[in-house]
């Protein structure tokens, strides 16, 4: 049975990594003393290890230990054996090209499945929907397909952004973005604002903290979604 | 011999569509009647049709007419048979495909290299350089490679923006996306301000527009580039 916390971004404005998140994750990880972490999103290009140094002191204010992907010989391995597993943000395109060439994009799929409680933030966040394909990162690896886990039936376009209306820049808003990409394909996407997360129990998916998020369908107007909503329907 | 206008963006807030530029085009295609206008990247979603129109009344202003690429039967034969090339802008992923998938990336280049003067505003300007990995845009189809005309030594950000120091949105800024880029390719960058845009004449490249531009090499600090610098240096 799923047991996930998808969340917009990893930080909030003024706050240390993770900060916001630390009670709720105190719950999630519960079960276990140590993590695996995926760092292959790397944000502007840090290493891994320097990316896990930085979540794994995260976690040890909540006395769990962290682990590296990169420190495992055998990933696929590393994936199916972790008591918990937390992929990270930075490049989307990065990200799940990694995925493919260690080739752990099933075996993550399955861990989640079978109830491996998962933290995604950001980049992390966005392989659980169909596609990768609203993402907001730039293309900077060219990755084998835009196909990702699939672990919730639409989209996600963490760090959702309103338009600013006093702007005089001419590059498009995110919701233009989002309204194109619903002229190409059907697939429903969530805008979730900094602060959001979504938490997956079985097939339960819950729309998580302060904000409301921002649902866009093909052909549809865009909805603004109270949290704590049963967002279970949307597909 | 080279004769083209790579532009950051159509359109400058409060002013209509390539108004800021129309000067520059009456100069540039001063022997065109008529030109080819490739509506491919059809931003936010509209139809080539409905694009064409846009680009029309546009350039009636200067007495130039506009066949849209839709209107042809066979694309190669009107882009080898163009006497000027505007290549507009919207998804440059959708662009990208469709040059591809139409099979005019060589003849585009070719066209190009024997003269033809082209225009490209955005996602047109984004696939003059190596390749489309510093785009902006969100990555809603997927196209059968990121390499594109390589008709300057270098890759381009249109709409490049400064970061905004007053946001607290923890998304990453336009600089840290290129650094980002860099931590995987050794190719420059050069971010286009909105209202600048490059002039190229054979192997020369000039900087054109009111703006300074901002330049990104791998491990290097970024520089400011005067408008009226010659560019040709860089590779």
């Amino acid at each position: 049975m799923k047991n996930m916390i998808i969340a917009s971004t990893s930080t909030l404005a003024h706050q240390s990594y993770l900060e916001y998140l630390l009670p709720t994750l105190t719950k999630h990880f519960k079960d276990c003393s140590n993590i695996l972490f995926i760092s292959y999103a790397r944000p502007g290009g840090i290493t891994h290890e320097e990316y896990t140094a930085i979540v794994r002191l995260a976690f040890a204010k909540i006395n769990i230990t962290v682990k590296g992907i990169e420190e495992f010989e055998n990933p696929v391995q590393a994936v199916q054996e972790a008591s918990g597993i937390f992929t990270g943000g930075g490049n989307t395109f990065v990200l799940v090209s990694q995925l493919y060439k260690n080739n752990i994009v099933q075996p993550l799929a399955d861990a989640i499945r079978k109830g491996t409680p998962y933290l995604g933030t950001s980049a992390g966040s966005n392989i659980c929907g169909l596609s990768m394909q609203t993402t907001n990162d730039m293309p900077i690896v060219y990755p084998p397909s835009f196909k990702t886990l699939g672990m919730i039936p639409f989209n996600l376009n963490p760090h959702y952004l309103d338009p600013d209306t006093t702007s005089t820049h001419m590059g498009e808003t995110r919701e233009t973005r989002i309204k194109e990409f619903h002229a190409y394909n059907s697939v429903p996407v969530l805008g979730l604002r900094e602060g959001s997360w979504l938490e997956v129990i079985g097939d339960k998916i819950t729309l998580k903290g302060n904000l409301t998020a921002r649902l866009f369908g093909q052909n549809q107007l865009p909805k603004e979604l109270e949290t704590e909503t049963d967002l279970s329907y949307i597909k």
